[in-house]
């Protein structure tokens, strides 16, 4: 295999030289870039290894992404959001000519992987346990979480969900809805979970700040109302969940209006709705949570609670890039009302 | 900062096995694993530098991929193509508890980009040209092209694009049609091209081989029914163009059926005949090319040529990981008939 000396003695440099007509191109005379190049090529060398730029530099040019929660990799690719999100890194990253590492975020993996990853800086998808942000701060790169808020130490972007479920509730508390049920984000995997009120005590499982957050929202909006949330039906369900649609009409066929956590959720049950030929928003309202692009094109076009994803994905990789002095941003949303939305059926 | 060195001092035991801790716990007592964790917690230690992983080992545990043609990362995320493809390589990636590296294809960084980056081998979205088969060669990492034949040397997984072209043709002249229109891809950036036959000698801008062997397979298609490709306006778009549908209803108005080489294409222009209120299929009728998962909900559903894009991708990384003798693969296709397709109108 050639090395970089042996270019030098073949161009009659130094190995510094060479090193710079593949690293520092703009410091090399014309000719002199010419000769290495030409040797290289008689040589067959394609430039000094990376590993050693790696150590010289520091810099891998690469911005780590973690997903949310305990996703992998195929489910950030899989989910609406997480592409979004996705989106707004890659132009970020696209901009300032980085490569975009999408690291595996499954429980048992995850802290060596922030660990070892070979990139100059992280966002975290958000982090819900504060082992992440230790792992994060030890290796002393610059890192953002994402729907988390972990003091002012921390750089943070998150939305203010709680406005945003409360918005959700009073457009529908203003179109008549009383009964009403709730799709929540089930943060571990499996089958939906069914809490009906008075079946006896059952706890929400744990969910992740910003789930709590969309839940306090939709209690006040339902306060204001005179309906406590402690008598509304609430359905866990994992966004993508294909039997979340089914679970809506099979066991809670009384609600009139459903709100949710995810435009993934609401979406699957505008699609069972379209199977058993029952017609949104005439039979059921459905409001979703996010915005996604596909949110617009869905049947009907879905009233949901918009963010701007990809401006949040965007915005996370630039202060990665930027490296300044830590912030905590909150983004806000809007109700955007649609066709998923009507006064409720008789 | 704490170094391997101190930790080993603190906890009365060598630099091998601290290194070893971390980077091969299952080679370690667990009494001693407890001690040397102890330590590096009371220093703050929290594991090797990668960067010497990374000089020892050798290995990345990370796969890069490069996308098609000159697309930036954030053009992979947003094509409904390319993010399946990304979904199939993703799948691999978590299965072997890898990372993905998603690099810039854009032209002028992604010959360096294959030299520097750090990763155990390469997805080439496909390959047009021979400089980046060579320096990923010269990296001596296990490569696979897509959509390219880059001979027995190579690892390389088509589709057979002409078969499914020519039955997209077929399909459409069973139902009679023999007014066509044709969207091919335009592989540089800018508006669509309109070459309108008898209007002047216009070439089609060069394409790539898989472009060309979709036209090869129309061709073959309209001469079974006694027409000529060179009677057949083609216009050349970039997927995502939202003029496209526009260009088709204004530009080629006589045309009953358009044949086009992406679902997103074909998606573009069902959605300008909902604006204009044109009726798909019996007005005109559109055959999509690739079956993405959109293309079975769109409005209405549309008949396309349907390949397993995330088992390509899959497959892929599967075969970079395995780095074993060189392959070359053919996927099948198969025309799905749903909703966009129906006999010309009057």
């Amino acid at each position: 295999m050639p090395t970089l000396a042996d270019v030098g003695r073949v161009a009659g440099v130094s190995r510094g030289t060479v090193s710079n007509v593949f690293n520092h191109p703009d410091l090399v005379r014309a000719d002199v870039h010419q000769r290495v190049k030409a040797a290289a090529r008689q040589l067959g060398y394609d430039g000094p290894d990376p590993r050693g730029r790696v150590l010289r530099d520091g810099k891998f040019n690469a911005i780590g992404f973690l997903p949310p929660g305990a996703y992998a990799i195929a489910d950030v690719i899989r989910s609406p959001y997480g592409r979004e999100l996705v989106l707004g890194v890659s132009i970020a990253c696209d901009a300032a000519g980085a490569t975009l590492s999408l690291i595996n975020g499954r429980d048992e993996t995850r802290n060596s992987s922030i660990r070892e990853a070979l990139v100059d800086g992280f966002i975290l998808g958000h982090s819900a346990d504060i082992d992440l942000i230790t792992s994060a701060q030890r290796r002393r790169l610059p890192f953002v979480i994402l729907e988390s808020d972990a003091g002012p130490d921390v750089n943070s972007i998150r939305i203010d969900g709680r406005s945003g479920a409360l918005a959700a509730v009073r457009h529908l508390a203003a179109l008549g809805h009383r009964r009403f049920a709730i799709l929540s984000i089930r943060r571990t995997s499996g089958p939906p979970i069914i809490h009906i009120p008075g079946s006896g005590k059952s706890a929400i499982t744990a969910g992740f700040q910003l789930d709590h957050e969309r839940l306090v929202g939709f209690a006040q909006g339902l306060a204001e109302i005179n309906l406590s949330i402690n008598d509304v039906p609430i359905i866990e369900t994992t966004p993508g969940e294909p039997s979340a649609g089914a679970v809506v009409f099979d066991r809670v066929p009384q609600a009139t209006a459903i709100l949710t956590m995810s435009d993934w959720q609401a979406i699957t049950v505008l699609d069972e709705a379209i199977r058993r030929g029952i017609n949104i928003p005439e039979h059921l309202s459905v409001v979703g949570f996010d915005g996604t692009a596909e949110s617009a094109r869905t049947t009907p076009p879905l009233t949901t609670v918009a963010q701007d994803i990809a401006g949040k994905g965007r915005l996370a990789a630039d202060m990665v890039f930027a490296n300044a002095a830590p912030k905590q941003i909150v983004m806000p949303v809007e109700l955007v009302v649609r066709g998923s939305t009507a006064r409720p059926r008789r």
